[in-house]
């Protein structure tokens, strides 16, 4: 075959996805948010833009779904290579500042704490969130910079 | 005063925001999302991505942010311009591709249906909209293109 004849390698098709969600306003700055199946969330504004107290809020949403994209991938991950560990828990905190004209986030830092017995796997489970980190479809839907600062701690009895 | 002598206008000082929240790993795909003060949120992935069905994911929090953050920032402004409505809910809905080596939100949709009883206000109640979604700083905050399509009922007896 002459160069030119070899054919084209086949394209890998992917799926596209789609989420749907739901709000509906109750009074004041207070909404029910919805999603087919799941338990409803009642949502307001923060305090600060004059929001009610004690309630999940846009903001909130945000710094959760990159810190929650980063856990699901991480086991997604960790699934697929058999390693174990004994715990995962994480803060994360996005700063909200006005650049360009308006409020964005600018920045948020997740921090991954991960408990595992075996001081050997610390490698393997450090290179497995640091990769979740990169391939966290959240974070690549965020305008943030998103900081992934992981510890891995080695719990003997 | 020469022009050069002419003060600078004295900058405003905006204020930096921080939000925080934190989750913990439960088991298989399930995590909980919390936040100081607000009701826990059990999380996972979708089932499409092997996770437990009818939890909360990082996906729906993701859509549901920008959703909730234009009905809150909405709320802002009619209550500035003392804008009167019966009733808002909307649905949303955003579209997760794969480009550019991996997978991101490339569009959201949120369709609010705003119900007003004075046919003399559907078009400050639209300006509202349309300005609450230019100002949503969720919106500012992803890389999604956010697209707006509301509708303004009139409801008579």
């Amino acid at each position: 075959m002459t160069p030119s004849a070899i054919p084209l390698q086949p394209k890998v098709k992917y799926k596209k996805f789609n989420y749907k969600t739901e709000i509906e306003w109750k009074s004041g700055k207070r909404g029910e948010s919805k999603c087919a199946g799941r338990p409803g969330i009642l949502v307001s504004s923060p305090p600060e833009f004059r929001g009610e107290a004690g309630l999940w809020t846009p903001e909130e949403f945000y710094v959760s779904a990159i810190e929650t994209c980063a856990l699901m991938t991480f086991l997604a991950l960790a699934g697929r290579k058999n390693l174990s560990f004994l715990s995962y828990r994480s803060s994360a905190e996005g700063d909200l500042e006005f650049v360009e004209g308006g409020y964005r986030f600018t920045r948020v830092t997740v921090r991954p704490v991960i408990s595992i017995s075996d001081p050997e796997a610390r490698r393997a489970v450090l290179d497995t969130i640091m990769d979740a980190h990169k391939k966290c479809l959240i974070t690549r839907s965020a305008t943030a910079e998103v900081v992934l600062a992981p510890e891995i701690r080695v719990e003997t009895d």
